[in-house]
């Protein structure tokens, strides 16, 4: 049966390619992507499939009932862009300004929309409910993913999954984890206020420029000194806004960035010493600030028993040569909210471009489309043999 | 004769305030204040007396014969505003949002408006020609001076006085130097180029902000430890831009600033400097940047005889309490570049606001209007002052 | 059996601390020990077990022939002090200025030579070669066991077994690994040629103290932002030495150091960031440099069966009610060596004096001197359960 | 008179070099210059100049009265050396290591004791009395000036002159001012307290170099951004000692520093900013220090009567071709008490040697010694310069 559904996915290649490039061409922000919402609801309107569409924000629900008894698991895509300028010289390069899909979320969304159709054919043979779970707001803490929990939507599932195109892994390879996958992603807003004045009376003002460069240089010694050297964490500060004319001081700097751990004992850590070194450094200069920390994604932890299911559904995908356990990687998911509630794993289906040595997030970000049917097919591999272990055990459990 | 001037001035104080605070309301920026030069222009309009539009730029100069021989005396005044937020409470608050004439210009053209219209009032004693030189763009380098003086509009001119509304100065008092007055000011604009990535793999790019900000750090070393330390400078980074999203690694800083200087070895020195520091910094990290530096106003020297003219004119005005020689201010002022053209000097005219402690160039800036009327009656003093001179040189020079 | 001399080592544990404090006010700096080791080779002079000295440099190796055939097992103690001045208030405070045992290698000292006596009181009963191998200079690389090894005194062990006692962790605690336990630890020295002057006229000069600063912020960033946040690794600057008169600008700035890392690529990447920051550095100033790396000792990787062996062999000690794997600590150990030509394993013995929370090269460090028997029992412990687990080898052998 | 003065000074040439050559070769420190004080005694003890020793500290004085009446005045000369490493390559280069006259202090008391040799031969034609004051430890506040005003052995001295030859100043050149010639000197020590340990376990300590690195680099906004641009100002540190191995992290980090003002109001901002950032910086990371601020020596004013008695008295000196009102030098020099209690003035011999480039305090430093004879002139004919001056004066007021 696989099999079929694996050809009939190959024959939607082009409609997927087409579906992403689309997005890819219309990206929206976190939190603002109503245009992708409607895009993906007039889809599942069109294949007649039910779906709701607000859930917890922007986010679209759609469920596809099989005809045999089995499990209700959730397939999740994000569909966000980020706010960068896409550099690319592609014809399918965006064409908002300052607006990218810079992550995948477009080919996630086309795999996601592309299945559901090719499912739809293949309804006769389906266990069990598939939610597919369109997400917004992945890139944005506080996400998508916790209202969308929150608001009820997929009480009645019994499994999540999910993945992640990864540019930097070689088309062919799957990485997962049976523990810690990802890190846990924090927000942080800093406002330095000194006392502007004319740009050639230094001594009349208290420059909040200088003092949030200091600040930018203190931050890395929370690393680099004040962490166990054991324990694993990064503190980048993203954005440094200060100023408005080249002769007058900058009476206040704006300071916004992330934090990244695996572990709440470090995250406190780290706050704390922000908090310290805030302090301190505004004291030296009779400057004051406003420290605004938001706690964002946790830790995305796998249920073992989910990746292990994963690993097995991987080997019945041609295009997969290789699926192994990874080491996790610094990136934050709200994905991870799903697997405090639910059973469940998340993976990475490897999506580099050959040639295209760019990371997530960069302007020049892109991914190879070929690994979009290799995502479609994993994610229904990992489905189906998921209810078949769960068939299986039932039977155990019947016949004991 | 000054006396019946000075009561004409007087009674025109209510129209000066009327003036310098509808501009306020209506500030322009450097190079754009088109509407203020229409309104400036209108005003000779309708009094009948002769001006020039466009002159160097949005520069308006407008020419007053007397009935008496004598010398032609440019009297000049400022009008651009600056990108300031005015954060003033009062009813005549700029009403251009992020702009302000956070520095007085506005004051300085209500003087020399109404001061033409008195002076029309008593042509008939005006010895020599009054050239009423509105200015724009002084806040921003190139300025509006130097299009001015290289458009011919002030060749025939004697000489050039000028005067600043000085908010920490105050009211009764005049200041002038009878040789370095104002600093020399340039305007620089580094770009940072780092390699941006995803905020959770650092060592995956070039930080532009970490980079940028020990960038700014070490500029402090160049008037610190690089300088001569009797030497007298400023190196302000006034804007520090950079990042898009708190979980984007910036691949690109900008800073804009200004350097001050007394002294053409002492600013190229600093030249020399920052472009060390600069290459040093970005070989640090494998960064690159680009330096644009723009030798902005130079210094402004006075002439000692015109300087001593001032000192002289100003006893005749009651208001004045003390009028003396002061040190130099680090401020930069493009009438400059008229005193490296004719004979002419520059003084400041105290207006300080009691209560209201904030420098040039501040959110809350303001000025005591009553200094208004000073101003005009010290410029027309002045230009007596210079004409009775000459004359008495003239004479002297005919008698033998 | 085991009872027997777990009972005569509890018997001489007075002797034990005699030693250790005899030791303890008389320590000596690395490669500078000599009458430590005369001290070690007196003991076994007087106890007449064959040893030899400077053994690879101020090395002692005494050897106790067992009565009964098996395996020949290396014990290893190291005894050199540290460049600390002790700052504790005991009878047993450190008699030399500024040098410590600020580490414990006087316990490790005193736990091998008490346990040569008693093994000579149980000489009968012990199968195999017990080879005493007490190493000079751990605390400065190269090192002592370098030599040693290279000396061929060990060639014909066929296993090395260790432990230190550690101040923080419990008395009644083992902490070992089945595979990294302690990184590589190297140190470098950097000299940092600016030119001197004096002190009030810093134009003048290249300030070496303020380039130094800089260099010790900027290496933060080689943790902070330049390596793998997964990555562990430590760049500590433990020595800065600069000027000598505080009116006199420096020249010159000696920073002295250690990295830890436990990845051969790190430790290159490392290098490679220091160098780019001196450079770079050095150019903002016009100053020069000299950067010499010295790699250390490399990361210590248990041997997985031996470290096995350390774990069950701990069950037999009533005194020990943990024993388990730990994380690695950051810690170097030129234990590490033996490693790379012998199987063995290394183990942390609990060492905490309550009340005492001064880690290891803290001018306050001291351990519980409870914890020397349970080392000793231990280390004879895990001698046996070798012969034994090696003898069941061959007999094993033997019978297929 | 003068002329033969002057050949008697020039026939002692050789007499001025030897000496400076002898005390050039055995510099002492200050407060510790007992040998050159015996040398100084002993050289007037041979001559049968009267003199008293231990003025002060190691100070010597010794008294010419000459046959006619007139005034009493103190030439001074200072005679401690530098903790400097004489890195000269000449045959009277300095034989203590670690010890030098890198300031010239050796050849002020030559040329101060050969022209007591002279002097005693032309004792016939001297007017009033002519103090040798040979003061010790000018390089070291709170220096040797104080303690000897305080003894009371210049109390019936009517006015104070002395020189410094500078070795950056061409030979016949001569500088002095008639108000501000040298700086306000200060020194500092700061001890920075942290938390030692391990150098592999930086999250268990408060690192005191990193810590002190970061003061060094904030302590450059000083100047650069907290002082009023126009006023002047140093802050300098010159020694920065902290740790005691490469591989245990420094609990303590000891800066040492010089400031330097010629306003008081200066120097408490700079005492007051120096403390908020220690505060600061030392919160940041839970650390503590110690601050010892010693106001040293105040500026060096010049009583301006007396600064232009030495202007006419080197006329009458064929070797001075240009004597000339120089800007202030950022030097202290504890001359300045003199000038607190006495008139007087103090003046700069250019003593540059030709091809040497190197400024005091530089571990090359040298002099061209015939700048020696001229010194000695000069100082002698301000001496009678000024006895004319108020033997006039002195008619006058009889006259009147």
């Amino acid at each position: 049966m696989l099999t079929r559904i694996f050809d009939t996915i190959d024959n939607h290649f082009d409609e997927m390619v087409e579906i992403r490039r689309y997005l890819h061409q219309y990206p929206e922000l976190s939190f603002e992507e109503t245009k992708t919402a409607a895009y993906i609801a007039n889809y599942y309107e069109e294949l007649g499939i039910p779906y709701e569409t607000n859930i917890g924000g922007n986010g679209v629900l759609a469920t596809l009932k099989g005809k045999k008894p089995g499990k209700t698991i959730a397939l999740r895509a994000d569909f966000d862009g980020l706010p960068i300028q896409d550099e690319k010289n592609v014809p399918y390069k965006s064409k908002v300004p300052g607006v990218m899909h810079a992550c995948g979320h477009d080919g996630h969304t086309a795999t996601l929309l592309v299945l559901a159709k090719v499912m739809q054919q293949h309804q006769e043979e389906i266990e069990g409910t598939i939610v597919f779970l369109h997400q917004h707001a992945e890139e944005y803490a506080p996400g998508g993913a916790k209202p969308i929990i929150e608001s009820g939507a997929i009480d009645h599932v019994d499994a999540v999954f999910g993945t992640h195109l990864w540019a930097t892994i070689p088309l062919g390879v799957l990485h997962t984890s049976t523990s810690a996958m990802m890190a846990g992603a924090d927000r942080y807003e800093i406002t330095i206020q000194g006392k502007g004045g004319h740009g050639a009376y230094p001594h009349e003002t208290k420059d909040a420029i200088v003092l949030g460069a200091d600040i930018i240089t203190k931050f890395q010694q929370i690393v680099s000194r004040r962490l166990d050297p054991l324990s694993t964490a990064v503190v980048t500060t993203g954005i440094f806004e200060a100023g408005s004319a080249f002769n007058i001081i900058a009476d206040q700097a704006k300071l916004v960035g992330t934090v990244r751990h695996f572990d709440s004992g470090v995250q406190e850590k780290i706050i704390q010493e922000m908090e310290r070194i805030l302090k301190g450094e505004c004291d030296t200069n009779e400057a004051s600030y406003e420290f605004n920390y938001v706690k964002g994604y946790p830790p995305l932890i796998n249920h073992k028993e989910q990746a292990e299911t994963i690993l097995k559904a991987s080997k019945n995908i041609k295009e997969i040569h290789t699926a192994e356990e990874a080491p996790p990687v610094m990136g934050g998911e709200d994905f991870a909210y799903y697997l405090h509630h639910k059973p469940g794993a998340y993976f990475f289906t490897g999506a580099n471009l050959e040639g295209n040595p760019y990371p997530h997030h960069h302007p020049k970000f892109d991914i190879d489309e070929k690994a979009l049917p290799t995502a479609a097919k994993t994610l229904i591999s990992v489905y189906m043999q998921y209810q078949e272990e769960t068939r299986d055990n039932q039977q155990e459990t019947n016949t004991h």
